[in-house]
């Protein structure tokens, strides 16, 4: 069956790398069996321009219609001094859609990583996703108090919280390297402990794919020491947060690095993890690689299409290493060359 | 007056490395100004095979009546089946002497950073210290629950604890870079949010001192990516404990990392953050780096003795960059060779 795209092409930069990004599906799936419509809805900053709202009714249906939705960026300073903030429309949509997941992979690429604080022979075979939950624990937790003496902030998890997304964690190893890291700090916090007790339970479903647990102070450690030695991380909001950030310096480019949200129901989000670049929009140059490879995700997570995501991925790769790099990468290719050279580098 | 130094001398490689570290500083005192006098106390293991528990009343006393407190390593696969475990006597004297900050210092030797994962030119001019609270925030708050289907934990910091950790940064910074980064995530918790507006109260005493904020997962980042941006870092429990390993790794061995726990009242403690090292205890090849390094910690902290401090500190530089490593540092030196050589490298 024909598979619905909802596409939020967003702000600035963000028409610039949809726009490249659609360019490469549409020859990477040319014939293959994947086939798919774009649905595009208003979104962000050019939604309040129009609508008056960051997320329009329309929209928000259109999105829960799809089987997947790709988001570029939103937001940036034209819309600083309005009422309604675009950034507004992730809170809503997240919450609408039951989004409470994120998923970031770690990837190295041998050229981007001269750019890598981390030295090369560390990095070698680093290949790993965060599953951060994002819905719960301790941005979220009531009571949250603060007066002129005191202030306190609580974490909570319930079982079932813990439950769906050890189960996206499980999923996503069974087509990796079938390894779940769990990362706590179950020596002392209660919430680790449900964690950890959730997790045994849960793995005992997935028995080909190997589970460990890690406290988060060690994972801060083998993320810089032994960044190959993981395959899925799984865990707590504040952690994924310190993690995944620590983790996305490894590669060398924030400009490349792509990102999947679940829901509770209905279709995943895909976005890169960068912004929407007000500094460079118009100018023919933003880098289109973490859009690219947001849409190879989706392919992956959403579509089972393995062939034709592998195929973007080698693609995208074969560039970066023919040097194919706008200027954040310190090339100076434009938009186009980079899609073009993406589109010449697919396997026929 | 004569400075009185309660002696911890601990467990398996615990008294060869205090040996260790006595030699230099007695020989790196001498001809000084600076009178001390050492006072042994038993202490961990140690003092449960003598006297049943491991702080005993006597040891506690002596503790609690010194000027500075130096404790080696305790514990050990001998007591892991006892009644009362080493650890304890950890936790006790940490209660008693009201122990609330712990501080570890990041500074980097060229030649133990050929075995960090970081690239040297990124290391280059590293030298800063993570103040981290220690009694409160999320490992000690309550409510704490536990059941089959939820769980809960809190996190709580009142005033006057923030504002003491403050000052502890503020004072350390004074004979450092003058530069105090409080990390925190003041955009979402409320406890963060406490901790800012206290530090900020705080700054306007030390308007020598530039202060600045970072929220824990940019920190996260900014450890590796520009580690030498930072001189004091001042941060909640659950953030220290995360970022201070994190920052312990770009090192190249946490053989030769010290630490200072500072406490409300009284003489601050001063170990190597490394263990007793069962495996190869008696055997005279130790690392006495991490111990001779505290000592230096505690000439420089807690008596001001700059000129002292800064002599050992170059002697163990100079002993580093001629090769005289420990095993564990990759060498083949023995304690002895190692401490002889400190000796030998301090300026007369
Ligand atoms: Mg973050
Ligand atoms: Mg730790």
């Amino acid at each position: 069956r024909m598979k619905k795209i909802a596409v939020l092409q967003g702000d600035y930069i963000g028409p610039e790398i949809m726009h490249a990004g659609l360019e490469v599906l549409k020859l990477a799936s040319e014939n293959t069996s994947f086939k798919y419509r774009i649905y595009n809805y208003p979104f962000g900053g050019e939604a309040i321009d129009r609508y008056g709202e960051p997320l329009p009714e329309e929209t928000l249906k259109g999105c829960q219609d799809s089987d997947a939705i790709l988001l570029s960026a939103i937001g940036g300073p034209r819309w600083d001094k309005k009422r309604v903030r675009p950034e507004t429309g992730l809170l809503e949509i997240r919450k609408h859609l039951g989004l409470f997941a994120n998923i970031r992979p770690t990837m190295i690429n041998k050229v981007l990583a001269e750019k890598s604080p981390i030295k090369a022979e560390v990095l070698e075979g680093t290949d790993f996703v965060i599953v951060r939950e994002l819905t719960s624990g301790i941005y979220f937790g009531k009571p949250r108090e603060l007066d002129a003496k005191l202030a306190i902030d609580t974490s909570s998890y319930k079982a079932e919280e813990v439950e769906r997304i050890m189960r996206v964690g499980f999923e996503m190893s069974r087509h990796r390297k079938k390894h779940v890291t769990v990362v706590d700090k179950a020596n002392v916090l209660a919430t680790s402990k449900l964690w950890r007790k959730v997790a045994e339970k849960i793995s005992e479903e997935y028995s080909d794919i190997k589970i460990d647990y890690c406290y988060v102070d060690a994972a801060a450690m083998k993320i810089i020491t032994q960044p190959n030695s993981f395959d899925v991380i799984v865990t707590a909001n504040l952690f994924g947060d310190i993690l995944s950030d620590e983790a996305s310096v490894l590669t060398g480019s924030l400009g490349t690095i792509p990102s999947m949200s679940v829901g509770v129901r209905g279709p995943s989000l895909y976005e890169p993890i960068h912004g929407s670049a007000p500094d460079i929009a118009g100018e023919g140059i933003a880098n289109p690689i973490s859009m690219i490879l947001s849409i190879e995700m989706m392919l992956r997570e959403s579509f089972k299409e393995y062939e034709i995501a592998n195929n973007i991925a080698q693609a995208v790769e074969k560039t970066i290493e023919k040097r194919f790099l706008t200027p954040d990468l310190g090339g100076v290719a434009t938009t186009n060359q980079v899609v073009k050279e993406v589109i010449k580098n697919l396997k026929g």
